[in-house]
């Protein structure tokens, strides 16, 4: 008689591990040109290993940049869920000189971590789901639920093809779930099921005032600064206690419930960890909430860049003829990407002052996203967490965006379940970036039971 | 007998024009390492011309920079006043593509105007006191005061090295008067003298986060932002009446008086006119005030660079670690540049944020200058442009900044007087910078009835 899914996969923790050393080896940075050929080569290595462990039907996918990678084993029948396993093989890009103790595209172990590009983000929490469903297929098995992968290659420069991408093959992407594994959670003993993400509306502000540089001895005193002008914009994006001026701007944040709050409250990060992770000196931000609710629960106004005059060495006595703001909104669930970037505009215009010609452009828009937590597939991800990984999950607010969850709620209906298997602190786009390998094991032990109990 | 200075003047004016053509052809760029020779070339070409005039000793003098040209003519006596004559030869750069009509080191004559670098700014202006000192030398002739003149090469790039060179060398450049021609007027019918000029303060705010880039989910709305900390600290530099908030910035200003206050109003800006040189929208300044006044009259706080986070085409969601921003104070007499610096620094340190570190460093600095308008010299020149141009000048102060002005006072205690033969439309640093052939002969004669009337 064979051995259990759980079984095979504990059998071959070692084999699996070398396997995904191979699949990091491949320096997939999507963001450098001279890489396309790795890019390439991780996608065909994903599409050969899906294959060898018995996918029905696996196929590269071109987009109109970097391939999709899809695969599917659809052997549970029409009566079974279809999970849609969502990951990504592209990475950010490394070199030692950034600070890595060891080459990043050499994955080496110490202490227990995998150190290495992507070990974490995301080739390790995405190569889990293969091992689970070879863990299934092995000796002749069968799974649980249908599956279909869609691994993209091109999530660290903003998946801008992946819309698209869906909206051509919604009937190839038809699934009851989807599962994505690219989070984390802060201890290995609390793992954690991200269950709201925030959205995104990125901006630029312009600020146009003479045709050309003028002699600020000149001019100065008699033309309004760009650079200032600019400068008390910004200054009236806040009120006093840091919360976001522009009216309607909270019109549609689903409040937080008294049991959230008390959840947040719980997870709340001690100001001691912040000043640890960024050595800043004081916390900031909108009173009356906690730092966890801040970033997770709570709609944001940055300032991502600034550019005007002479910004070289040195003094030159220019008042410049324009000034640059890049801004965005980390959003919340309900608010409406399209309508916070009109109502940011239209504040803007309305406190833009005479001497200048203010523009507010729209660079890119990402939809928050919530997603229920009583749902059957939410039930099976904590049933599984408790059988696979060792521990009830926490349910956690994540301050970042992954636009794909709102997209294929969009574009399929399906809801995303965030089984994340990194750590907060595995350092995903900095130098060494690593993974645990007692938290890769336990992944695939996860998913497995994921799998189980999402067919029940 | 022999003919009168200008007689001789006049009737070499020809020559006079092909000899500045051929200053003007070397491309004596001062920021570019890569002219260095020529700008070496250009200084021996005016030694060369001194030389040949008739200068007593002729000598380029090295600095830490670019070389000084020094000649001088001293044979009027030591009962006869001495004239410092300042000018300089280096100029800003230029390149046909940046919108040249034709080649900038190349003098074209169109429309009774000398088209090329330098021709204005300063080489024409400067050429011309050689001119009138050849013309008073010319046939055995004697001038009726001493000349020494001062060519530097390094105005163009702040003169940084010009000062301490005049502290070695006090005793060489000992005069009763400094001449100046480096300054305009705004019709040729009305001549001016510049009586005043800013000084300026110029700082470098720093303001510093976290110890690195955050990600915009991970950290925005816990941890200050230090663009919007910065755009936050310059919207308090002035106030609602677009004065400066600096407490104790006006205390040394010295007022216009009444008959000051008169005559700026006569020479006020007309706002069409500004906005057909810079096509702003609307005029901007400290209410109370005229716009000739803001510019020559009253200091002001410019912001002239900034820079943070990110900055290309697109969106990145980072959260800066820094901003930075360049600031700089037009000043007025009396006020100390020093102490305008101490006053912004310690305002701005006690408004800067807890969560941030701000600094503000010092990057240059520069004395204001007023110049006593019934002194003898000026009387001079007042008779001079009313004898040589044909108009009595009119007094006009300043926006910009001639440091030397305030350094020739302070080390060898002689007065400037600003004999400027420009037009404030000459476009000294841009493109198709021209002087006017009219201008430049008129010029000459003016010089030499100003040094006639200084010897009186």
């Amino acid at each position: 008689m064979s051995s259990s899914p759980i079984q095979y996969a504990q059998a071959h923790r070692g084999v699996f591990l070398q396997q995904l050393f191979d699949l990091i080896r491949i320096p997939s940075i999507s963001t450098e040109p001279e890489r396309a050929g790795d890019v390439r080569r991780t996608a065909e290595w994903i599409a050969a290993e899906m294959t060898r462990i018995g996918a029905q039907h696996v196929e590269i996918m071109p987009t109109a940049g970097h391939p999709v990678v899809y695969g599917d084993w659809l052997g549970a029948g029409a009566s079974a869920p279809t999970v849609l396993v969502y990951g990504h093989y592209d990475v950010q890009p490394a070199v030692l000189e950034d600070g890595w103790t060891s080459e990043p595209f050499e994955p080496t172990e110490r202490d227990g971590m995998i150190y290495a590009r992507g070990s974490s983000d995301d080739k390790g929490q995405m190569f889990i789901h293969i091992k689970a469903l070879e863990s299934f297929l092995a000796d002749g098995g069968t799974a649980p639920v249908n599956f279909k992968f869609l691994f993209e290659g091109e999530e660290e420069i903003g998946s801008k093809n992946l819309l698209p991408f869906l909206q051509a093959n919604r009937a190839r992407f038809a699934a009851d779930v989807c599962v994505i594994s690219d989070t984390g959670m802060r201890d290995i003993s609390e793992p954690a099921i991200v269950y709201t993400l925030r959205g995104l509306t990125y901006m630029q502000i312009d600020i146009i005032g003479a045709r050309q540089d003028l002699h600020s001895g000149g001019y100065g005193g008699i033309v309004h600064n760009p650079a200032l002008a600019l400068a008390q914009i910004i200054s009236k994006l806040h009120n006093a206690d840091n919360s976001i001026a522009v009216p309607g701007f909270y019109d549609d944040v689903l409040p937080l419930s008294d049991d959230e709050r008390i959840a947040q409250k719980a997870q709340d990060i001690a100001l001691e960890t912040l000043i640890e992770e960024t050595s800043i000196r004081a916390s900031w931000g909108e009173e009356g909430y906690t730092l966890r609710e801040r970033i997770g629960a709570r709609p944001t106004m940055e300032v991502n860049g600034l550019l005007s005059g002479w910004t070289g060495a040195g003094s030159k006595t220019v008042l410049p003829a324009k000034a640059m703001a890049k801004l965005s909104c980390r959003l919340v669930a309900n608010q409406n990407p399209m309508r916070i970037y009109e109502l940011v505009r239209d504040y803007i215009a309305s406190i833009a002052p005479p001497g200048v010609a203010v523009t507010v452009s729209l660079l890119s828009l990402g939809d928050p996203a919530i997603i229920d937590r009583s749902s059957p597939y939410m039930r099976a991800a904590v049933s599984a967490y408790q059988r696979g990984w060792g521990g009830t999950p926490i349910f956690t607010r994540e301050g970042g965006s992954i636009p794909v969850v709102a997209d294929f709620k969009r574009e399929l209906g399906v809801d995303s379940i965030m089984l994340g298997f990194g750590m907060n602190t595995d350092g995903a786009h900095g130098p060494d970036e690593h993974f645990s390998v007692e938290m890769f094991y336990r992944g695939i032990d996860t998913a497995i039971c994921f799998y189980e109990d999402a067919a029940r």
